[in-house]
């Protein structure tokens, strides 16, 4: 066993999943959609198996189709025309572009700035590349014992700047934020973006949530900001944008220069993308606007976040109302799990959120995940408190909970 | 950009597969088939996006479905039962497992010992995990200036063993080869695998060719000799099996404890496979033997490889006549490119066989691949005067390519 991999610890996704299957419960856990994608992308990948020229490799690249239609729909969202053949590279995932971000710019002792919570695969793909993550939170800055916006959740940014050495590299956003829910505004944006010319750090902005966010007037992309489209990659999911994410297309936007380390790298951990999945998401993008799809799927989306907004109210667990993505944070402090309550080992040396989640799923029969997954140990404290519930399910789903929480109170 | 992707050049397929494309070259080169898989597996496809279930995350060991079925299948060619649940783990593509073998084994400066000519995506993986390629060649004892049947390719026991130092931690296998279309005898792979036992070596048998066979009385797998499961994991290919090599659904079979490490490498590097594709590998191997596939698609291969040889043999030129994959390796001695040819630049610091596939390409109008992209440097001048050619493609496509070739005699 090589020692990148030796202090891998269960990862809450093989926990959670799982258990929420086996207990039955009404799973609010890991973001998978358990409504069907839309017809329209479906019936596209239905067809493609049935042509030659897509059941077979793709150029590492990606197809040509859909990086003209990504091209093609993005563009205006950057402010740019973009070059299909190469500013952008299709990707087995947004988790394997970022992997092969890592890959392609990381050496040994190469420091990462993340800021804190932030999605749990980026730490094993910095350290399985070399790299060293060195973490600045956003604390949340309202009161956390009510509601508050996630735009409440702020980062410090001269404590930012402190964090950056000689061998910091890269400094990775994500927005919308999972599992804050929270879009970086313009203001924050480019402070982040200035910090990072000023240290001539690349940019990894992870928007894989870039389709869904609930105010249009705030969703900003730090590449359509002055100067930094230079030193960013954008990463975006088609599992996000088309409720695919068994699908594992994702892709990245930059500049040729800055992509083609990481095209180095991705063409030899997977050589390419499955083809006839890649070909469907091409669909997708080139028949979303004349069908208004994102703007109604944002629609869905908000009706659902509404719908389990006010099941948490209801019960009087203060919630971060996410600005984005699918994920609601809850204040558990009110909960009470039994005090002889008798967790299986596995649980004995994680965090009390964990502990809660468990309960939460094995006894109420609700699965949400614990949020220190998203922290480093020491700061970990700061989250237990706290568990992530997804809305990206059926109103039925939502409704099943909405009873089964209702023991709580 | 990292050490670890500085040095890789363009890989061979990004340079030979859209140039054949831009030539309107007949297509032998990279291995992948111009025929549709069969329909039976293409429908289960069908079917598989209209299910909730199949376009969501699946379990980063891979679908249950799909694991039951490899296992069901898989174990009576190992003589043992095989258990779904910890013996298989399914992986994007055969390419990412071995990526993610290495990436769970290898530590800054572990030695692989690789059988040369070796399937060149080795090479960058093993790099990019700090390991180092050391190389054991497999020379053709018979007279290469007349057919010879790729058994004649032979490795020397005694040069393998004096490969291995105290930092060899890994030895690949690859039985049925690319590009030598060798199957190893169950005596070499006794010697092989005593070699592995007696030195604590972990061995990858990469068999991603294990349905495509012509002699079924030579085909053994290393890990039903005895002692040498224990030591052992088998790489395969759903692509290979299926004719959907642009599918991405691999998997890697061993004991427990040997997946582990690359298990925990590959849910971080893809998290999970794309899952509609897997369900329909699983209903690809489910119905296999009762549509008796795997016999008919062996026999439609020997017709093709029958076809392609008789093509050379008009020819006057030599051929390693191939046990197993759908490769024929090429004497191209004859093959006179004028001599003052002008070669895209691209191709100055290429060795000679780049250049003999580039002409085939461009003037003859076939495209195959040049052989030295599998030797590592020092050893090129063995494979400069081969060039490989697949015959994974339909009649009329080989038929079109005889014609082509013909302008060489
Ligand atoms: C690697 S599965 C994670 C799914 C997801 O994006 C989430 O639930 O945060
Ligand atoms: C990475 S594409 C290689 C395809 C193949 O297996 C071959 O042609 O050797």
């Amino acid at each position: 066993r090589a020692e990148r991999v030796a202090h891998f610890e269960q990862d809450v996704w093989s926990i959670f999943t799982p258990l929420a299957l086996e207990c039955q419960a009404v799973n609010l856990g890991q973001g998978f959609m358990n409504f069907p994608p839309p017809d329209f992308v479906v019936e596209a990948a239905r067809e493609a198996v049935l042509r030659n020229d897509c059941n077979q490799y793709s150029h590492p690249k990606g197809r040509p189709r859909l990086r003209n239609a990504l091209a093609k729909s993005y563009s205006p969202l950057f402010e740019r025309t973009l070059d299909p053949e190469n500013e952008i590279v299709v990707t087995a995932g947004a988790n394997e572009g970022i992997f092969s971000i890592f890959a392609g710019y990381l050496d040994q002792g190469s420091e990462v700035i993340l800021m804190e919570p932030f999605f749990d695969q980026y730490i094993s793909n910095i350290t399985m590349n070399g790299g060293v993550p060195v973490y600045c939170p956003i604390r949340p800055k309202g009161d956390i014992s009510k509601d508050m916006s996630a735009s409440e959740w702020k980062i410090d940014i001269k404590e930012l700047e402190s964090k950056i050495t000689p061998r910091s590299k890269i400094i990775v956003l994500n927005t919308p934020h999972n599992p804050i829910g929270k879009v970086f505004s313009r203001e924050e944006l480019t402070e982040i973006g200035a910090l990072a010319a000023k240290h001539n750090l690349l940019i990894i902005s992870d928007e894989v949530y870039d389709r869904l966010y609930f105010d249009p007037k705030n969703h900003q992309r730090i590449a359509t900001l002055d100067g930094f489209w230079e030193r960013t990659i954008t990463v975006g999911s088609g599992g996000k944008t088309f409720g695919t994410t068994g699908w594992r297309v994702g892709w990245l936007i930059g500049p040729k220069t800055l992509l083609e380390p990481a095209l180095a790298a991705h063409t030899r951990v997977v050589f390419c993308v499955n083809s006839p999945l890649q070909e469907a998401i091409a669909v997708g993008f080139e028949q979303a606007d004349e069908r208004g799809f994102f703007g109604s799927q944002i629609s869905a989306y908000e009706h659902k976040r509404e719908k389990l907004l006010s099941v948490f109210r209801k019960l009087g667990l203060p919630c971060t109302v996410p600005e984005g993505s699918y994920f609601i944070l809850v204040n558990t402090d009110k909960i009470q799990v039994p005090a002889d309550y008798e967790f299986p080992a596995l649980l004995h040396s994680r965090p009390k959120d964990f502990r809660t989640c468990y309960w939460l799923t094995k006894e109420i029969g609700v699965c949400a995940i614990p949020p220190t997954e998203f922290y480093s140990k020491p700061n970990q404290k700061l989250a237990e408190n706290f568990a992530r519930f997804a809305f990206c399910k059926t109103d039925e789903t939502l409704d099943a909970a909405a009873e089964r929480l209702s023991k709580l109170s």
